[in-house]
């Protein structure tokens, strides 16, 4: 008997997909471990293991990450407000950094000098899989069977892989397929490929699984309250059911339970994967929903202006980047998370919610941080400043708004005519 | 008798504090003439005339502006997805470049040499309002008794203005003051002050007056569609009405209506305002959280990412910030608004949409621009471009990636141990 | 004999390594026509022409491409202020472009189905060329010999392409290679590899061709005027030549004499290729370091502040980005261009400047646009506003940071000692 | 005799103005102190205490604040490369924050309420040092004259003020004042107004004080080496001197007097103050312009890509604006500066300068961080990845362009043609 071409790690699902690469690679001569990482998804990871090592698998290792997700990539997202093209909250992209360094941490240990992945070649994971690999262990080899065309030519097809699954005796679950494929975590669950791939198809019903619709959510609002600290949510009220949540994980269950009660963070979307194609997602971020809302609320009330203006151009807008290409291993990811703390020192308070129907509705803020000012604002009475200030304000500021205007009358440019708001060309 | 000292261009608002000025300037020795804009408030202009005249106005001038609201200010809004600190669609920031150049061509063909308005000293509308004047007519002198402590002083309190008003004949409505103060407009309906002042209080139910609350909306959902070409909603259709719209002032108005029907466009916000204070205001903008939505989705469908994500971060940002700040007559208005064109030149196709208690849902969308591609970007078949091709894609993108790893791990500063995401200080 | 695999398009140097790649096309089975485009460099085009048919290319093409390439691309990058990294004017990346569509032109219209370069698989023009290949016809074909291993292993090192070039006949020139490589241009002339790859090496002084060194610089400095319009050079004026220049492709030849003759220009940089990794190139443009200080100086004139920030942290940024990673034919180039001609509208005048030993200083800038006025900025007069107005800008402005302050008192971080200036973690 | 109006802490400069300014606070029933800061510049302090005295101050106080200059100032704008409208280094401004806080420090245990200074009011000293008073002691009161009627319109002109000061018998230098002010430190000397505030006049070769004109400098180059740790100068080594500098104002002063010999630092510019006037300013920053060039030197070899253009864009263009506009008591400053330690973290190694006649010319640097690599970037020989790689990324980063070519093919807006660079409007 030939010596093994090495020890791989694989990135395991339990599915149909890596159970038949699990049985490829040691066809192909590789001694194979399986890995499991647990960030929150809804998985039989006794039945996986007992698959994996009945399809060959030399060792199973399945990791609880929950914590460490929530605490290390889930908070930092919070606290800068983080969302990719307006509208997706990053829900797989947040679980790929733990679990490549989960992986790695076991390649490491246990002396494995590759790593496999099920990822397609066309999508956003593998990449951010492998440059998470290649952040953390610049040397690791990594075998991706769906960009190799002895595997995707042989495998073209979900018939070919039951029919390899067959030989290889890889149990597969009786159920028909979805006509779309899913990746879930304690986050989110996102849904795409299949039906879904006509941007115009509206997703059936059915297919949603972490909210009720709308439609179906209670017809009485539910009244919650979340406080934060230095932008972190650090207790949960929950009126109705007499409880609070201060515990990181158990905070984001609850919100969940909440925000899944209440039909609160369904998306669907077209996006722009890194690798320059558009794809069509549909998302269900339950927890993350309501935490955003409240979050940016309170950063109403505790955030001075120009941080949060800078903190939303800069931060938020390029950490969101980061995380949907798979950059968190990267200098450029540590330098930009290294300014969130001095942007939260103030984020302290506590927001208060009314969740109904898919609809998160702020109802009072409140904060002992003191940057707002009642008297200050108000329009009713003096105070802060004198009204006479502004006029020096507003002759300063239209100073060189002044000059601008006298050079377009002296051109023959300017004036109160309506002219095209596009304007033209010079 | 005296000559006059001047002839002022007043925004009159029919109310009790432009009534007041009204009386105010006249007795101060200036000659007075009444504007009002028509930018879509409810409003029964007829009346506000007479008592302007009733006063004291020497003419009233009444300038329906709807049109160019819609066209020069919110479509360019709309194309830009501009928006305020992520909440605020800036509803009444997008009413006063309109309203002040109504003013200024009525000033310069009617010879007044003054404006006047009753614009508090700390908000600001005094600012946007000023601003668009000078930007416009730069020698245009402006009298804000508000900040004008010979005013401010007598008149400091509603009792004192009620006091006047009797003396001076001025009508009152009979009806008690509300609460807070309102900005109403096509766009949307502001409250601030008065009870709002404590951030933390809830708005009380009859306050909202553009919407129906989402627990009173129809449950039944009603399905919409919105065309857009070069990202302006060219044609709303409406099945349940049997009906579309296609004229810029009819599409807003028919969005509005549907969006008041169900419980669309609330916001509860603590913002800061330019001057630097923060400030509690609540808003309703119905059709434009419709319309928000729904471009948005369809620039996710036909806008390339790299054009989009320049323009999120560029134009969307900055031209939501001079629009809050009065900024729209200036130089760097005309430079951020010159890139929308083309960056909308794409944006064209169709948006399904679902209305139900307060969501707007996207159900499906298309267009004919061609930048989707279902082949290139099926995670089921080849298309488009070779998988293998990805491995080089990703072997380059770690080539840097690589480099940092290594000197972390020679320095020994890598690694695979969790460790604190905030980094450490150098 | 076989059929031809088709007709390709070669970007021919008339150097060693195209010429070999010519033969071995032709070895392969493919018809091959030979381009040059004359963008400004030093070159004998009339040799490289017979070299280029007796090595066996079918046809030559010579494309003079220099009035665009001035026009189209320079323009553009003096009109933004374009550089990469703080330092890297792109003139090489300028000239891709305009090669590149008139490569694809020819191909058009000469049917070929296949283009070729020399270029290798490591650097930044194989990626600006392709793309902006590919940005023209996508359906082009492109055939880069250093990328295929049958090739670069066949080839690896220079004595395998003399051997190469002995045996099919091709002459080569007698001088021996310098260490280095060159890229030359109307703009500029790069220098890279070779003895420079150590960037500790400090660049022979034989190496540098377009400009004089410094210290051999005339010890008299030379007085020169640029007249701008909208932000292009419209006029030189060189009065020890007693000579002006306006035709564009003229000017920019004449500011070239006149910074060689004075030795301005060079620079020496470690920069960052697009493939993530780290080079080291020497350049010098000389005519351009003349007009970029110039041109930024007139724009201190007569360029709004706003405007002005807002190009430099956008424009300029990402048209130098968007130039050095050869995006110039793409939705995001479009866009970000579009934005220019309102940004240059009223950079009109004039800017005197002063040659000396590789320094341009200016000496003084006028300008009939208005927006600096003498009284208004003057220290010693009044003039356009009252000084308190500046008392109310600055309360108004200080609200802010007034509240800030009291908070951090209030919570005992605040104060007057010194602290860490770099903060301290939440 | 009547009770004083209060103490009153008076930025003292021993000049005319400030002389005269004493006085009348005197006059108007103050208590003056007089305060003076040493940031480097040239000045007889023993003198201006004995004149402050004489004139009636109660208390002198003098403050060394070089050391925190360097270190707490200066220091974070090298990292982050911190320039003003490319051109400006901003000497003035970095100087203002000490200042300021030195000021506060001193009135805090003096127990003064009240702070002067003689700032003009149309300049960006008053904005900047009051800003940063009510940053660090809210509840400060400023006495600003030049903006208080009272004091200007009787000193209106140099004439008022030598009239005032020969009746308050203070003493005036014989010399006649200079046609231009001027600010001087450690890092640089300004020169405004007079006779510079028409743009077209060049400054008279007396005027630059801090180095001689490249025209008088040596006609031999020196050599120096500076070694940066962390972004910052720890040594630097002058082989002619035979010494080497360490300590942060000792490296300070030493690359002033070597930029002072060879020519080093000046400018001349029109720039947009922060109320909105363009002035015109000429700045001598000889130190500050050696180290720009050598730190952003080592940042190309040593400095991810990433990280650089991310700090370029935000970091240095952020901190620049808030260090000119007088923000450094801020909380903007504060999130800004924390970034600066993630990005400087591998800033370390040596560069090798050539000073000559006003050019700092880079001849080699070198570094153990690693992030170069010879071999990986070498164009002769293969090493790091794979040439087919690139084809790869090549091909991805196409897939975008493609399809947008391929949609302008379509709608007949694409092809080969030469175009209008700037776009057509939609």
């Amino acid at each position: 008997m030939s010596a093994s071409k090495g020890r791989v790690l694989l990135a395991y699902s339990g599915g149909l997909d890596t159970s038949c690469i699990l049985a490829w690679l040691i066809e192909e001569g590789y001694e194979v471990y399986a890995f499991m990482a647990d960030v929150g998804q809804e998985e039989d990871f006794e039945a996986a293991r007992k698959k994996a090592l009945a399809v060959g698998a030399k060792k199973f290792f399945l990791e609880d990450l929950k914590r460490e997700f929530v605490t290390e990539l889930i908070y930092p997202a919070v606290q800068a407000n983080c969302i990719y093209e307006n509208v997706y909250l990053l829900g797989t992209s947040l679980a790929r950094p733990v679990i490549a360094r989960g992986m790695m941490s076991v390649a490491d240990k246990e002396g494995c000098d590759y790593v496999s992945h099920g990822c397609t070649g066309k999508g956003n994971d593998q990449v951010r899989f492998e440059l998470a690999f290649y952040g953390l262990k610049p040397d690791i080899k990594v075998i991706a069977p769906w960009r190799i065309p002895a595997f995707y030519h042989r495998f073209a097809g979900r018939q070919a892989l039951l029919t390899y699954a067959a030989e290889k005796k890889i149990p597969v679950q009786q159920t028909a397929a979805k006509p779309w494929s899913t990746d879930e975590n304690l986050f989110h669950i996102s849904y795409e490929a299949g039906i879904l791939e006509d941007p115009d198809t509206t997703p059936p019903a059915d297919m949603w699984k972490l909210t009720t619709a709308p439609e179906d959510a209670p017809t009485t609002p539910e009244r919650i309250s979340i406080e934060f600290a230095r932008g972190l949510p650090v207790k949960v009220t929950v009126p109705a059911e007499n409880k609070t949540y201060t515990d990181p994980v158990e905070v984001f269950l609850a919100l969940n339970a909440l925000a899944r009660k209440h039909g609160i963070g369904r998306i669907d979307i077209v996006e722009n994967r890194f690798i320059g194609v558009k794809s069509r997602g549909c998302y269900e971020s339950p927890a993350a929903t309501i935490l955003r809302v409240a979050h940016m609320d309170l950063e109403g009330l505790t955030l001075d202006r120009n941080v949060r203006a800078l903190r939303d151009q800069f931060v938020t807008i390029e950490l969101s980047r980061i995380l949907y290409n798979g950059h968190w291993f990267t200098p450029e990811r540590e330098f930009v998370v290294s300014a969130i703390p001095s942007s939260q020192r103030t984020v302290n308070g506590l927001v208060r919610l009314k969740l109904y129907k898919g609809n998160v509705a702020v109802e009072g803020r409140s904060s002992s941080e003191g940057l707002y000012d009642e008297k200050e604002s108000s329009m009713d009475e003096l105070g802060g400043f004198e009204p006479t200030d502004t006029s020096g304000f507003i002759q300063i500021e239209s100073i060189r708004i002044k000059k601008w205007a006298q050079a377009n009358i002296r051109k023959g440019q300017g004036g109160i005519e309506p002219k095209d708001v596009y304007g033209s060309r010079v």
